[in-house]
Order: C-alpha cells, then sequence, then structure tokens
C-alpha cells in the first residue's frame, strides 16, 4: 500500500468472506482496512498494518465489518400493488378465481404500462430505500412487467436514474420474455420473435440492459422458446440467467448452465444433472426463499446436493409485488437457513460473494479484499452468526459505498 | 365535542377498527380526527365535522391512519444472545447436544442474572427502537429470564424505565414461573413455593407488574403448578396468562380461561373444549407466528374454530433471543397470514383492537374512538390490505403517542 490513504478503519473485525481465509467467513479478528480512491488496499490483522497516514480514521468500536450486501434478483421496478389480490385469497377465492378477474401478473403488467416514467420512479424509491438501509450497496433490476418495447425500456431507464440519485450500483436486467402479454394470447412463438427482433436489439442498442433473463416454466416459456432468447442475448453479446424450475422440471437449468448462464434462479426442481451441469459451468444458484415462503412451497432447493457439488449458493429477495413483496434481503438471509437449512455463513456468502458472482461481478465486489471495491458495512454485533439469526433490531452502524460513508438517518 | 381541539387531522382515510363500524377495518373514508389532552374526542366523516378551530392541522394527504400498534407478547429484556446456538444447529448439531452444552433458555437466564440493570437496559433499546419504528405505541414485556428474586425485579425495573425514556405505554408482566432454574434441578414443586411465597408477593408490593404469566408444558411446569401460580396471582389481585399449548394438548388453557386468564398465548395444541372455554371467559387467543416460523413447527393453531366462536385473536412478536428473535411486529401481521391463514383485515385487529384486550386495555385503546388514546399510526398506502402484505419499504408516515407527533427521523 502507499504511504498515506483516504480512509483507515481500526479496531474492528472483518467477516472478508474471502474463500482463501479459513472459517466460512474469512474472519480475522482485530483488522485494520485501508481504503483509497474508492478502493481497498490494505486490509489484515491490525499489528501488521503497514505504518501510514490517513485523511480520516473510524475507530471501529470493537463491531463486525462485511462487504456491502448484494441483492442480485429483483423486480422492484413495477407500478400498482397486488395486496386487495391478497385479501381475496385469504378471504377464500381461489387463485384462479382472482386471475380470472384480471388479478395476477397482468395487473402488474397494466398498472406499469399505465405508469409514467415519473411514476414508476416514485414508487420505486421507498422500496429501494429500504434495501439501502439495510446495507445493500449492489442491487438487480429487472424489467419484465412490459412485454412491449416501450414499456420494458421505461422500467430499465427507471432502474439506470436510480443508480444515478442514491448511492448504490444497480446491474439491469431485461426480462421480457417473463410471461406471455394478454395480445399475444395462444401466440407465444410469435411473442419470442418480438422479444429477439425488436425488444433485445433496442435495448442493447441504448446499453440499457447488462444481462437478459427468462421465465422457463410450463405457465411461462417453454425449453426451446428459453433457448432462442439465449441464442438472441449471445449474439447480443449479454449475459444470461433463468427463472427456472421454480415449479416443475424441465430441463431449463441444465440448458441454461450449458449456454453458459451466469445464474439459474428458484431451482426447487432441480435433478443432480442439472446440478452437475451448473457445477461444471460455474453457474450460482440463485435461492428465493420469500417466494418460497410467500406462496407457501413446500419443495426446498436441494442444498445438500448444491454444496456437495460446489455450486455457488446467492440468496435474494425476488422482491417483486406477487409472490415476494418484501423489501428485506437480511429476512432474505434468516429465511435462508430457517426454511432451506443454509448456515448463518452460507447465508452471508449468499448475499456477498456468491450474489456478485451471479451478477458477472466477482471481481470487483462482495468479497474484502485489497483491490476490491469499498462497499462495506460496519455491525454492532458480537459474531456474524448473529446476521442470519437476529432479525428487526441489528442495523447497520455503518454503510460505506466506494468508501464513502453514506449511512443513513 | 368542545369547539376548540389540539390536533385535527384531515383528508385520510381511517382504518378504525371499531367493530360497531362494518367491514373488517371500521373503515371511514375521507374522515378526520379531532384530538385534545391526548385523547380523540371526534371522528367521522370529513363532511359531518362539526365547525372548530385547532391549535395543529395535519393534512393526511389521503394516506390511511390506524390505531396505533400494540404488541401483546414480549421478552425484550435480556441478556446475551444466541446466534452461535443456531449456527451450531444449522451446522448439523441437534438440539440436545447444544442443550448439554449449556445452550438454551438457561443460557439467557446466566447472560441476564450476570448482566447489570445498565446493560440489560442499552441491549434492549434496540428492540425496543425496531418496534417504535414500525408504530407500536403500547407494548408488553415479560421477565423470566431471572428466576431469582433480584434477576427478576432487575427485568422488571428495565422495562419500567424504558417506559420512561420513550414515547410508549409499556405493561410489566412476571413470567417467573418460565423455566426451573438449574438450582432447583428435580425440585419444580418447591420452586413454585419460590414463586408464590417470595417472587410474586415482593413484585406486586412494589408494583412491578401488571400481570402474571406462567409456562405451562411438558418440559416447564404442571397443570397444576400452574393453577397455584394463578390462586397465588389472584390474591395478590392481578390479572393472569399463560403460554400454553405450543408443543402439546395439556388442558392448560381451559385451566386458565377457566380462571378468568386475559389471554392464552401460542395454542397450536387447543382442543374444541379449550376453544369454548376461551369464548365463555373472554379469554384472547394470541397467536406467535414467528416462534412457529423460528422453531419449524408444523402445527397451526386452529384459526377456523376460534373464528367461529367468536374468540378474539391477536399477534403478537414473542420476541425472545431464542424462539423468536425478530424484532418486528409488521412481519407477524404477514406471517399471521401465510402461515396461519388470517385475512389482512384480521391482522391488523390483532395487533390493534385485540391486542389492547389481551392486555386488558380494550378500555382505553386499540381503536379509534372518540373518548379512547389518540395512539394513532399515518401509513403511505393506498389500502389497509398493505399493511400484512407488503414488508420492508412501506413504514410509517407519522406516529402519534397520545397526540404527540412522535415519528421516529
Ligand atoms: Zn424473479
Ligand atoms: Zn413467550
Amino acid at each position: 500500500m502507499t504511504e498515506r490513504c483516504d480512509l483507515l478503519l481500526t479496531n474492528l473485525h472483518a467477516a472478508t468472506m474471502d474463500p482463501s481465509i479459513p472459517g466460512g467467513y474469512g474472519a480475522v479478528e482485530d483488522a485494520a482496512v485501508a481504503v483509497t480512491g474508492g478502493r481497498i488496499v490494505w486490509i489484515g490483522p491490525r499489528r501488521e498494518l503497514p505504518e501510514c497516514t490517513a485523511d480520516r480514521v473510524i475507530d471501529g468500536e470493537g463491531q463486525w465489518l462485511t462487504p456491502g450486501l448484494v441483492d442480485c434478483h429483483t423486480h422492484l421496478v413495477y407500478g400498482g400493488h397486488r395486496a386487495s389480490e391478497f385479501a381475496r385469497r385469504l378471504g377464500g377465492e381461489s387463485y384462479e378465481e382472482v386471475a380470472r378477474s384480471g388479478g395476477g401478473i397482468l395487473s402488474t403488467v397494466r398498472a406499469t404500462r399505465a405508469a409514467s416514467a415519473e411514476q414508476l420512479y416514485h414508487a420505486a424509491e421507498p422500496r429501494l430505500r429500504a434495501l439501502l438501509a439495510e446495507g445493500v450497496t449492489t442491487l438487480e433490476v429487472k424489467s419484465g412487467y412490459g412485454l412491449e418495447l416501450d414499456t420494458e425500456l421505461k422500467q430499465l431507464r427507471t432502474a439506470r436514474r436510480l443508480a444515478q440519485h442514491y448511492p448504490v450500483d444497480i446491474v439491469t436486467t431485461c426480462l421480457a420474455a417473463h410471461a406471455l402479454p394478454p395480445e399475444y394470447d395462444g401466440r407465444a412463438d410469435e411473442y419470442i420473435d418480438l422479444v429477439c427482433e425488436e425488444i433485445l436489439p433496442a435495448v442493447a442498442r441504448e446499453q440499457l440492459a447488462d444481462a437478459v433473463d427468462m421465465f422457463c416454466e410450463s405457465i411461462a416459456f417453454s425449453v426451446e422458446q428459453c433457448q432462442r432468447v439465449i441464442d438472441c442475448a449471445r449474439e447480443l453479446d449479454l449475459p444470461v440467467k433463468a427463472h427456472a424450475e421454480q415449479l416443475s422440471s424441465s430441463g431449463a437449468t441444465s440448458m441454461a448452465a450449458q449456454a453458459g448462464a451466469l445464474s439459474v434462479d428458484h431451482i426447487e426442481y432441480i435433478t443432480d444433472m442439472d446440478v452437475a451441469a451448473m457445477a461444471e459451468n460455474g453457474t450460482v444458484a440463485v435461492l428465493l426463499p420469500g417466494a418460497f415462503y410467500t406462496l407457501r412451497e413446500t419443495r426446498v432447493p436441494p442444498v445438500d446436493k448444491l454444496r456437495a457439488s460446489g455450486v455457488s449458493i446467492a440468496l435474494s429477495t425476488d422482491l417483486n409485488p406477487g409472490s415476494c413483496p418484501i423489501a428485506s434481503l437480511r429476512l432474505m438471509m434468516n429465511m435462508g437457513c430457517n426454511l432451506f437449512g443454509l448456515t448463518p455463513a452460507e447465508a452471508l456468502a449468499g448475499v456477498t460473494r456468491s450474489a456478485a458472482r451471479a451478477l458477472g461481478l466477482c471481481c470487483s465486489r462482495g468479497v474484502l479484499r485489497a483491490g476490491l471495491r469499498a462497499d462495506m458495512v460496519l455491525w454492532p454485533m458480537e459474531t456474524p452468526d448473529q446476521l442470519a439469526y437476529e432479525y428487526g433490531a441489528l442495523k447497520p452502524a455503518a454503510i460505506f459505498f466506494g468508501g464513502q460513508n453514506v449511512t443513513a438517518g
């Protein structure tokens, strides 16, 4: 490191999440961290810190520092809400009755198409602020409630605009292949033509998406249709990911992994072959326990097999108005342990190192290590196990985004 | 109403939770609320508001007003934490192994005995602040981690002291009959002697408890032992409540209801006879979905039968270090719907009207009605269904405690 640095944090413990440091947290007790130019330039045991002068010194007071949290799968930008459908279902109406009378995902599509860019922006703000207050410093946002060119662009531009005004990096994903829009009823292949010939090329031209996603399920698109979307994305030089195997087994996960997908998400119903394909191709498993919980699912993803095969496991909110109206990544850590059996250390890896990898960003963040971004959160806790176990009262003492203290409130 | 009032809120909708107003929320659309001396003096449709002058007028901007939330069952004041036990269990150790090596409730008893009053106070503060930020204006706090006179008193005094420094009413409950302290191993009847002859009389003398609670379960105390605690409480003129039928059916619920208990709490395993006894005696059913969730229970309380018998259903956090380390009453509303099948309106009644009733406070709060306390929360939502459905992003726009705006920064 250089002899001077912008910021020096001392008297803290670091859960670096660096896999080269033994123990699930890559813990360095009594550590120091030096930051310059928005990056970590030195991290290690305080007694080994080279002599240096810092523009600013922060006493960590024995608290724990973690990487900034990464929420790698959200549908943060949408219009309307679906609370009244929830009330109707709990009042005894079936999901089908609600859907027949205009509920379900298409009600969100209508509301998102009808909303102005300004309205979408303001509707997204409280959700974004809730995530940032928890220590999220990188966030993925998908389109997919437009299902037509203009509205998909409007969603993606809104996501880009949020990143200009809040201390967060937002990675955008075009999910035009989310559901069949009503005007294409019975003509799914023609809608996929629209996605591949019009929507994705336009999105790529405007550089509005960092990746392409699709929903591969009997109620959405077939494996063959998703293969077409993947082929199109590769031509446009965009990485892919997929919502797959949430409700049934289809082979979509193996197909996506073999195509080099960054991640496959949900995956309650994957097979051993799918796990092998993910391991072979370095595809991340993104688990979404909030959707599992909200939909009252019973089939859990095969965590033991993913672990045994060395597949990276990420955790995310899937924040969306229908199956996970929960803007809390910290709650997903708790649910990942309670509902899916992850350990607290795996849960933290799931919202840092592995989530960064699911976004193709593992070279820049998700771990506290010299050379990587100084996105960091200081937590008033005695052990990092508290992060997944305790919920509600444990809040960040300080949040650093690119080395800047951006602590809310 | 008088011609002048301290505070007038207009241009809002009120979910009064008043059962005399039709609809689950007792909704008054386009309402006005007048407050004087900390109490509601008028509430109704704005067009019917009598002419009046107000010292302060607040424009509700079309948002929804609800009663202040009431968390009627918490173990908020304790020492230590149990996150590492959680990590050990998820790492593969059995509950028994963890308990044998000093884990479980007795580890919290040790930490609470060892903590100074000052330490207990500061440990409780972040938990309290998390609840207050959600709109909680009345809270119950139990002792029960002392299991000896001095520490029980220390817990209850800490609860009283918190109420002096935060904008919240705290109702205290002595739960000395929570678990058998290690020094009484094999001598449960003798410990109940201590509770009845020493602890409860001392607590009553110092007016440190507003009620008496007990844990009636094979792993805690028998129905006969709990009957003795109830008899003692009645002699001391203190109302009773019970943790009952959480893990098995014992008859404790019927016994407590027949003794006039304010509430029985947990009650996953109650029988039809228990439900009838609760209905007959006006005993409130306090459901604790966070403990159900954290302990991965599968047996849900019989909500349909409670509903059919007209038993009031409250929802609470059960906030405690072992079975529900979750400081969020709003999340309990969501879990009450998702896990127990309550409707969103029942969930809101469960944390307002029925929770007040579970504390014996139904004549003063839990409903927006002239004459009752002006504990109120204004929410930026389009329908009160959002309160149970959406989580994380929806936060109070304003909180009023006894008519004072105490909205957190
Ligand atoms: Zn999704
Ligand atoms: Zn309890």
